[in-house]
């Protein structure tokens, strides 16, 4: 599939509306890589991330599985669009026992309203990546919204 | 359905997990209440937990289906199990503008190995309760398995 | 939830839709309800719609999962809207072990663009109706446009 | 992955599996290829499988994806194991207007007792194939249990 933003600034667009959530912040996920269709996210071990077993939450993988692909979409969009997530399906596959969370999220159709994602979270641990979960998503285009804080 | 937990400390058996999360310790969730194959718990608004409009982020909304449903199922398992999700599905259907997160599970189906969980999530907002999100889970009954922090 | 159709009617509108759908026919399935929001369908048993063990394939008890609820969103949406399933989720809970399948699907959320349904499968054996099936599915209204064959 | 299946006659019995399930004879699926963790299942179009439009109904599209991914996870197990579908998620991305139906369906993870694959199903039409469907699927292996027609 060839893939082409509609505009020149996407980069700086998604850049920015990540910077805008602090919930990103929270857990310390950091922005690696935005491409046309492409995203990808790392956050790194912490034991605030854990779940009863030690290993990370799969609440903070599925942030991860859905955020990549968010913004996998977003680089894809109009410039005065913003996006939201309509569903998703994610498979927990093996635990999140490492060092390192990695997710990958690639548009496998970029429709007119509506754009599937497929995302993949992997766990490193001493430096081997694995496969930690599989989510399959769908998100909605905003034309003319915007992507900032709404004032209450 | 006629539901009926294992043995009689199933409560402490789920509150005492439920605390060795500290992903729940990090986003402030508080379990209210657990029941067999029940569970609500609930999230305070806080600008840590927000998407770039302010709003309670998708990460955050599906952490509370998957740990409603995880303690959901785990109440009417065996006392020596230790649960894990399989995978979830979930649709978000308005966005988390509010003041409190609630999530409510329920068994459907309480299999040998597999139990099926609904789960809906509420968003409160001048003290009107709203459908946030639906999900449906399906999770995992490891018998003879610990559910506390593995040693590495 | 207050659920109002749009316009009077939407159950010919429904019927119509059904009867062209040729693959009804051949496994036999009969709309037997339809009311704004909702949708029931029914498939007697048949040697023709078995997997190995004899028993309902799975595809039959998805497919009555898929229409029921296309239905359910159809009934209330505007006059010259056609639906389309965006995706669906189905756990498949029970074996279709019986002499009757039975589709209930209960529209969920009926936004601007997109719905939600909540379906549920019934294997009914021996007289005896157990939950075969649950799923939740996502629809989409394509307004302006015709639900009938298009001329290729 | 490198993926070897446990006995040397999977295929064989993947191919009697398949002759079984009368619900594939009624839709005219072919079985075209089954390799160790992957399945290819072909449906030519008939007006019998039609939904309003005249296209593949979804309920059709969903059955390929089903059983190729059945079929997929099948190829790997034991002996004497059966496969039974616990859950599946699906995205319908194009309209099924075309000729023939192409499933593929990879396994992603075969793990002791759930087996998680992907299936992608293609539309062609004039000769040329379409990204349909997508899917992700969980699937359990039941040991020592038979897949053939259980006596009632």
């Amino acid at each position: 599939m060839k893939i082409k933003p509609k505009f020149t600034t996407y980069k700086k667009k998604v850049r920015e509306s990540f910077e805008r959530q602090n919930f990103m912040k929270l857990i310390d996920a950091k922005l690696i890589d935005i491409q046309p269709g492409y995203c990808e996210i790392h956050v790194p071990y912490s034991s605030n991330l854990t779940q009863q077993h030690g290993f990370f939450h799969a609440g903070v993988i599925s942030t991860v599985a859905d955020n990549t692909a968010g913004y996998a979409a977003f680089s894809l969009m109009e410039e005065h669009s913003s996006v939201l997530t309509v569903e998703f399906k994610i498979n927990l596959i093996s635990p999140g026992d490492g060092e390192l969370l990695i997710g990958k999220s690639n548009v496998l159709k970029n429709g007119r309203t509506l754009t599937i994602c497929n995302s993949e979270v992997y766990i490193v641990k001493d430096g081997n990546e694995k496969l930690c979960a599989a989510a399959q998503l769908t998100l909605i285009e905003l034309k003319n919204s915007t992507d900032k804080k709404l004032i209450k």
